[in-house]
């Protein structure tokens, strides 16, 4: 209960990912309120509990709600709703944006921020790109496994705003960082998330290091990764952004990085091997229609994209 | 038992389409001897039991063998191993190969009778390529579902020898084509087995209707098709030989063929849902490495046959 300037804060979407930030918040001083489904009884009943690789804390009695109206308009929206739940985003955010309220995206994918720019403006919009390793291990209990650095940037990438993001986190326990551009950041994660979950699923519902192992996949991995760095500034080039990846630099640094966190298991693989939707569009449909619109050639996202579609099971419930 | 001149025959593997080829030659007059393992002593007591889409019909009492030196020297020995059990061939098949043997491959992949033909000669090996849908029900029971259509061939294309291959199988009541080029053969028959063998097993074990009903999996097999031509044309042009694949023509007719053929389940998805190992190195593994070693840009067939190895259950268990 140490900050400074308090918030007001939503957490839309109390996965394992909305429990563990909106927690680290609360933790740090902010008013953090809670929209939850599942875990609502659970969590009114012994509070939320966060087992942490930096040490476990718990809520003893945060704010839960079972509806967005109750919270009402807040300083900072946090929505980590699945990408699948896209369409439910408008409905369940919009309660909580008053004048001065931001809304930062913790969610996985490409153009989300597009979508929610135009429900609610452009200005209040940003991402956060969380490189981390939380499961919901029962309700109203989350386990912190490992990493947790967000990256924080803002949809029209104005740096007064990125610095009142960042400010948000002070204290917070969470180590931030920040993006002077979040079509960048958003493709900067892609080129991880596009081959490592892609290839994780595919492959049966492997492991990260099973991957690295297999110079099939490894190579298939950096194919794949070479494709997303052309239709990464291809698709930065069209949106008049300056920034670019630099694949010389960032592919090596990320098989490092990968054959350094041994077996992660990629946000999708576990909702496959768990049979939840897949957050296909979000990570795969979006940028392969970007690269197929300006004409990159990108087989192996093709390929991908073609096999995540059939094999999510939303799909297959929808048959 | 009407065939003119009746051949001594060993079947080596047993499996559905070794049963049902040998069983139509039996039929047909010819003395066949079948090697069997697991189903050895239910075909003893009660014969070898074929469902025909073209009528149902027994050998009461077949020619049936735990040990290939028991059958000894034959004119035609049928080999219908799958390709994973290559390393057995040669100790199964030898016990049969006199100086007259003639050895039919009825297997499924590239390269397997350039071993053959190192192991016993070249002049005596054949290949034969067999579209039909035969599963084995029971021990001693196959079921004839569709198709049945061998194509044969020569490993020096000389063209005596496929006349006599073709002999063979007069009154067998299968439906028999002869092939001028081997090696364009078994790649025609690939450009069919790599694309929906492939998209069948990693689009999760599907049938080949539902390829065809979606827009990226029909995209994907096309693309993979293409991929198969320029990979075929490249090494039947290494070969020396004047035969080469025209994809404008046969892409459109095997996609026509393949919608015509409904909920076909090819083989290796077929192995891939009952979890035996798959043929991979003969379907996609020999021909990626053909491709590899020729300069041809094959990144569908790469990224397939790196899932394929991926989720080969005999990969599983060697790790």
């Amino acid at each position: 209960m140490s900050v400074e300037t308090p918030r007001r804060v939503a957490v839309i979407g109390a996965g394992a990912v909305g429990c563990y930030y909106g927690a680290r918040l609360a933790q740090a001083g902010h008013e953090v309120h809670f929209l939850m489904r599942g875990d609502y009884e659970a969590v009114r009943a012994r509070g939320l509990e966060v087992r942490s690789k930096d040490g476990d804390f718990r809520l003893d009695d945060p704010h839960v709600h079972r509806d967005a109206t109750e919270i009402g308009p807040v300083d900072w929206v946090i929505c980590a709703l699945k990408a699948t739940a896209i369409e439910d985003a408008r409905a369940l955010v919009a309660p909580c944006v008053g004048e001065g309220t931001r809304v930062l995206l913790l969610m996985n994918g490409l153009g989300l921020e597009d979508t929610f720019a135009e429900w609610f403006g452009a200005e209040r919009i940003f991402g956060g790109l969380a490189f981390t390793c939380i499961n919901r291990v029962a309700p109203g209990v989350v386990h912190h496994i490992d990493y947790g650095t967000v990256t924080l940037a803002h949809y029209l990438d104005d740096p007064a705003a990125i610095e009142e993001a960042r400010a948000l986190w002070d204290g917070a326990n969470v180590p931030v960082q920040t993006a002077s551009s979040l079509l960048a950041a958003r493709w900067n994660k892609l080129l991880w998330n596009i081959p490592f979950n892609g290839l994780a699923v595919t492959a049966g519902g492997i492991t990260t290091d099973r991957i690295m192992a297999d110079p099939d996949l490894r190579a298939a991995a950096e194919a794949t990764m070479r494709e997303v760095i052309a239709a990464a500034n291809a698709d930065l080039e069209a949106h008049g952004t300056t920034a670019r990846l630099d694949g010389a630099e960032a592919i090596p640094a990320m098989l490092r990085a990968t054959e350094a966190m041994a077996a992660y298991r990629p946000s999708t693989m576990i909702d496959f091997v768990e049979g939840r939707p897949l957050e296909v569009e979000a990570i795969f449909g979006e940028p392969l229609r970007r690269a197929a619109a300006l004409g990159v050639d990108v087989p192996y996202m093709t390929l991908l994209t073609a096999l995540m579609r059939a094999l999510d099971p939303a799909a297959a419930s929808a048959r």
